[in-house]
Order: C-alpha cells, then sequence, then structure tokens
C-alpha cells in the first residue's frame, strides 16, 4: 500500500494516525505541498482533487480526501461507531472539520509558515477569527465530553486533532481553550499513538 | 420529524431530494440565509456550526451537515453502495463537494444573489476560477461514466447535484461541460425526483 503524503500535512498525519493505531504497514512518498506542479503526473489518474493525502491499496485503487480515507479504514473497527446514528454523528464532525476547521485553521498555519510573503495581514486576520470561532465550538461541545461522539475515541478525534494539536503553529492561542486541551491530552494518551514527526 | 430548511440552500434541497425519493415525510422550518442573528436561538443545541440544514429525528435527536444527514438517510436503502470501497467513493466525491465545490460554486451564487453589494468583483473572479477548476474535475470524471460512483446513482449524485444544477445562477458558462449537463439529465429522470423549488 502507497500513501502519496506530506510530513507537515495535518490531513496525510490523521491517516498515519489511524494506520498506527491499526497496525496497518504502508509505504509513503512525499509529494510537495508548495509547489505543486507534478501533481498531475503523479496522482492525476488517483485523485481529481489532486491533494494529499491519497492512498493506493494493495490492489491499485486509490482513494482521496483524508476524512474518507479514514472511514475506509475504520469500518468494522474500534475507532468508528456500529451505531447508524452515531456512525453519521462521526461523519458531522469530519464535515465540520473539512468546510470550517481545516480551511481556516490549517490555512493560516500553511499561510504563516509557508508562503507568508504571499497573503496580506487582513486575509490572515479574518481566517484567524473564523478558526477561533471554530475552535469557540469545540470547546463548547468537549466542555461536557471526553470525546467528540459517544463519548469513545474515533475517527472524529483523529479527524479534529489533525490540526487542532497543531494551531499553535498558525498563531492561535491555546490556552483559552482548556477543554480542547484536556481532549488532546486524551488523545495523545491513546493506544498505539503516534505524533505528526513520527 | 423537523428539517431547519432554506429553500434557495443547495445543501437544503440534498436532503428534500433524499427523503423524496424515500417516501420520508418531514416538516420544515425555514430560517433566513441573510439574516442569521437566530440561529443560536433555534438551532444552537441543535448543531455547532448553526447551519442548515439540520435535522431533528423523531426521537428528538439531531444531526447537522448535508452529506452526513444523507449518509445517515441512505444507509441499508439503494442510494449508498454497500461494497466498503464504494463507500468509500461516495464520501470521497462529499468531502470533494463540501471542500472544493460549496466553497466556490455555491458562494458564488449567493454573493451574487444576495449580497453583491458587500463582495469585491476581484473576490467573486477568484472563486468562480475556483468553480471552473472544479467544474473541469467533475467533467472530467463524468465524461467516461453515467453517475459519480459505480455507475449507480447514489448520494454522492445528490450531493454534487445540490449546487451543480444551479451554477448558472452564479454566472458559470454550462455550455462548456457536456458530459456535467448529460449527467444532469439523469439525475432528474431518476424516479421521485422533485426539484429545489418543488
Amino acid at each position: 500500500m502507497l500513501l502519496y503524503n506530506s510530513p507537515d500535512s495535518g490531513n496525510c498525519y490523521k491517516v498515519r494516525l489511524l494506520l498506527a493505531h491499526l497496525g496497518i504497514d504502508y509505504e509513503t512518498q512525499d509529494l510537495d505541498v508548495v509547489d505543486r506542479s507534478d501533481r498531475r503526473e503523479k496522482i492525476g489518474n488517483l485523485n481529481p482533487a489532486l491533494r494529499v493525502p491519497t492512498i493506493v491499496l494493495d490492489d491499485g485503487r486509490a482513494l482521496g480526501e483524508s476524512d474518507a480515507i479514514l472511514f475506509y479504514f475504520a469500518e468494522g473497527t474500534e475507532y468508528l461507531p456500529v451505531d447508524r446514528y452515531e456512525r453519521a454523528q462521526v461523519l458531522q464532525w469530519m464535515f465540520f472539520e473539512q468546510y470550517q476547521h481545516e480551511p481556516n485553521i490549517a490555512v493560516v498555519r500553511f499561510w504563516t509558515h509557508w508562503s507568508k510573503d504571499r497573503v496580506s495581514e487582513a486575509d490572515i486576520e479574518a481566517k484567524r477569527q473564523a478558526g477561533y470561532d471554530t475552535l469557540d465550538k469545540m470547546e463548547d461541545h468537549l466542555a461536557s465530553r471526553q470525546f467528540l461522539v459517544g463519548d469513545r475515541y474515533s475517527i472524529a478525534d483523529i479527524a479534529l486533532y489533525g490540526y487542532t494539536h497543531v494551531a499553535h503553529e498558525g498563531g492561535f492561542d491555546m490556552s483559552r481553550f482548556p477543554a480542547i486541551n484536556a481532549w488532546l491530552e486524551r488523545v495523545a494518551a491513546q493506544p498505539g499513538h503516534v505524533t505528526i514527526d513520527a
């Protein structure tokens, strides 16, 4: 199995984290997240979105979109609830992540680390405010819960952990979010946990 | 069952379309998509994202995120494949929709219809170009296929149909996309189809 990967991408880290929990072996090929000129050549036939992660299964079939890949590998394991409503709640959090969380928190981190010169301070500030709004919603939810869904660790937690645990790299003041910080510690304490730079 | 709804929202229409296929009855309560000041009061306890659609099931439990709602109702029906890989492909297209399609195509439609005065032409043009790039990817994929996944109509098609079939309302020239247009006709010909203004 081959994972088209970026070491710094939270989206790719989500997949590496679940595969570590599951003890599944795979190879990686890193793609550049700044110079994307080789994307069509490398993964054009595998993922129309041309994004990483893209995974090629042992039988040659490919999958894209981090959270779809998580769902694929989690089905039938302890990392995805069997209850239909809880499974839909897991997806609700994963769509929340790709719509409200990643486009703000991950993008601010990317801009401030890898492309600062090309982005205006006003654009960064607008996304940072939207990112804080997203973190406020997570904080409210986690204030009375151990994990995002069903009070058990699931791929919903993995999906949100990916960029939340590196949000400070985008300048987010995480001291404002005690419930999130306690949840980050619970996630990192799960058996088989690996760090983003493992 | 109660659907917090907007008549013009493609995200809400997706849910209405699947429920029509399935013959499931429900009530609706429309929320304003421009003046969102009542969102916390109306759905604050139901959906942390404060977005429509939000659905309240007969037992009082709530779900948010259009594509998570689609998945919930489609499980066990002909609208979601039983094959694990095909199910992940359905999710891949739904995450593609929420990350690349809705934020460009739906947002341009919203800006040009409901909030034109507050958005610059440059911002509209940037999103329109990203929207065309997304439509190009759909066109490539559909050029050799009847439907998005497994050559059968599924919630992947419903998810992408929601805003693709009204993209022209955002100024997108759809005459450039013959494969998409043929697919739009196939979707509209499905048994039980309802229009967005039904």
